[in-house]
């Protein structure tokens, strides 16, 4: 016990003193290395863009966000949608068994083609309206009724997402209320908020946007997507919704936004875990004045197509660097399968080994556990024509560790924030490249005890 | 800066000492705090068997242990088996498309009928002799050459198995230095040993045992594993050795083996990858009174099946419950899916979902993460007729949450170390039950930084 200080004598305390302040210095070391060891949430992901882009409007869409109190009190968490008469709508969406009632919902009316009445799309964050039987399409039916009455088109025209807990009834009386005042506050500028009512772990909103010139002509594409964890094809990530001002008949444009789809959204894996909700819903208002894009393999077409597939490249990539916990992000990248399909089984599997993300979050230049995952990816492989990089380190070839390798060169790689993991089979021409993050303590304490 | 102790005051020093214990009790805390966030390693697994059970001597074989040093320095890390004349093998292996050399080299050796000469098993741990390029297949053939010449069995009958770093040459020379030695060590009560022998992260050795009567006459079965990571089918573990006397020839013995595979070792998971090195033999070395096993149909050899399929169940558990970072013991049994297929494939989605298992690390019963890897996992699902229990407790049914369920007894259910998962699918008779067990932050922790 600590002896009195009244009674402690001018000789004792000045030693006490002494000795308190070494203590007082070795457990501020312990505090200091426990805090090393755990690092606190960080506000936003390290590997967040440094801000998020401007959102250039696109002709024929407004926005509005709010405060419906779905789950979470005093955010915005939901987002309102309007597009003007001729918009046409495609969406790609999970193939979950257990999907969602809004991801039913919209699967049923993706295919109608407009003749004029336009659409919506409502989204709120906090409920994912999953697994809540028969209340979950009526949910969807409440809302979606409301909201066609209150922008004034078709319920059939209006597309609903929710994002969040699963099992949980959606209040939808919540999201109806605030109807009127979003219908009120409908923004061409709003896109950037709406990206942000949409998140749920998110730490920073993602957007992202591309001009393409056709005969002359601009058409812009912007969107924006959310998810962090649960995140795995099919479909890669929770959210997204793209839009764009280009004159093109719903077909083709299921077509582009479906075959895109694979090398972008399908293409990346926080956990290896799908969600029930993952929606991608593109929406064309044919406001540009742009000539219409009929012929898919006309130069418009490529054009048109090319310029989509960055923008979603650059979303499916901010929610990798956003990925539950993050602190490296990661580019796999295949070559010399027997096809493609098995070098995306070999990169999938690489991606989504425990075994590897952690070294990787421990800055290891563990190959050996790359090999690991090689073989048991089902594809077909051979040890002796494997070649393995990182970066452009020459780790391993003929089935060996290469000659001119270094730990030490492998382990300052390993320390860059951003890491390319090259494989080669030596088989033949398939090859796939594949985005992942490392798995960190963050993960585990985000998932551990978390109702979204 | 600090007050220099000699210039201060009495009444100074009175409150700097009290100023000083203040903090120290208040970075004490903070300490303590940290260290509950992150506990430190245990030594042994909280699952682990209360004590390693003893092992019965298996007439016809000998063990021996010894210090290789083969990486680790001062622990025992080499085990060495002989067989009599008449002993059977029966192996199952890892299909990894990049196994190691050893695999390679006891795949070529296990089919060959033993007439007489007897056989030889030798581990190591340390250094898996993977990845190993010719130097691999040299190293194998160094070690099994020497084997087979101190214990006098041929090089065709000496079966190896290494465990450990992937893609470093394996010093066959320290495991050839210590033959002699181990060979005049052999005993056959030295099973104990060599379990603790071939452990890697494993924090306990597994054991287990079991006897049966045929025809009046007692046939022992005995056997070891290690694995506590990178634990998948197919194999699920690492390296398991199983000895038995009972008489019966190789085609029985291997067509027994592989059937129990299926529901012991390749029904369990930690991490879903899966190492280059598994590795499973089963000798019998024919030295029980019991009669000769030949009909696979008759009671003797169903007796014998029950009793081998109990002790490979018994390792496969031990191996989850040393699942690196484990505290939660969890069984995934599926039931009600259109086919035994369907159902693995849910229970493995489950088992290998690092959102269902960070959920039972928290103690959070999460059923929507269950329900979402039901959706992802590719097998035939329907939402409404979906059941879902946690241990006794009916947690959800018809597509949503079950009308009794409440939270506060799930999560009462959550705080225990061995769980049930439950899961029907409603859809015919199609049942899989698989193993797992939780991912922690002791996952990261070992995996983030270790070289085997």
């Amino acid at each position: 016990m600590a002896k009195k200080i009244k009674k402690m004598s001018k000789t004792n305390l000045k030693a006490e003193v002494k000795s308190l302040r070494r203590k007082a210095d070795k457990l501020r070391r312990k505090v200091g290395k426990a805090a090393t060891s755990v690092p606190a949430a960080p506000a936003v992901s390290p590997l967040a863009p440094a801000r998020m882009p401007t959102l250039p409007v696109v002709a024929g869409v407004e926005f509005a966000s709010g405060m419906a109190g779905v789950r979470y009190k005093g955010r915005v968490d939901v987002m309102l949608a309007r597009l003007c008469p001729g918009t046409q709508m495609a969406g790609v969406f999970t193939r979950s068994a257990t999907r969602a009632a809004p991801v039913l919902d919209c699967e049923e009316k993706i295919a109608l083609t407009d003749d004029g009445q336009g659409a919506a799309i409502i989204v709120n964050a906090g409920n994912a309206n999953a697994f809540t039987g028969a209340a979950g399409q009526a949910a969807v039916d409440a809302i979606t009724g409301a909201v066609g009455q209150v922008v004034g088109v078709p319920q059939s025209r209006v597309f609903s997402s929710s994002t969040g807990v699963i099992g949980e009834p959606l209040p939808h009386e919540r999201i109806t209320a605030v109807l009127d005042d979003l219908a009120a506050g409908l923004d061409p500028a709003g896109l950037a908020d709406a990206a942000r009512a949409i998140m749920t772990t998110d730490t920073f909103p993602k957007g992202a946007s591309g001009l393409v010139e056709i005969e002359g002509e601009t058409v812009t594409i912007a969107g924006i997507a959310k998810g962090s964890g649960m995140i795995a094809p099919d479909m890669a990530t929770m959210l997204v919704y793209l839009f764009t001002d280009a004159r093109i008949a719903r077909d083709p444009l299921q077509k582009i936004l479906s075959r895109l789809t694979g090398p972008t959204f399908n293409s990346i894996t926080v956990d290896g875990d799908t969600s029930t909700s993952d929606t991608l819903l593109l929406a064309a208002t044919g406001q540009s004045k742009a000539p219409e894009i009929s012929d898919l393999r006309g130069r418009p077409a490529k054009d048109f197509a090319a310029a989509l597939e960055r923008v979603m490249l650059d979303l499916a990539h901010q929610v990798v660097r956003d990925g539950e916990g993050a602190t490296k992000f990661v580019e796999v990248a295949v070559t010399g399968a027997e096809n493609d399909a098995d070098a995306r089984k070999v990169a999938m599997a690489i991606a989504n080994s425990p075994l590897v993300k952690t070294a990787i979050a421990g800055e290891d230049p563990n190959w050996g556990r790359v090999v690991m995952a090689v073989g048991k990816s089902g594809a077909r492989a051979d040890r002796d024509l494997l070649t393995i990089r990182f970066g452009d380190i020459l780790v391993a070839e003929k089935g060996w560790r290469a000659e001119n390798y270094t730990e030490d060169a492998a382990a300052a790689y390993m320390t860059r924030p951003e890491l390319v993991i090259g494989v080669d089979l030596g088989l033949g021409r398939g090859k796939s490249t594949v985005w992942t993050c490392d798995l960190t303590h963050r993960y585990i304490d985000i998932n551990a005890d978390y109702r979204s």
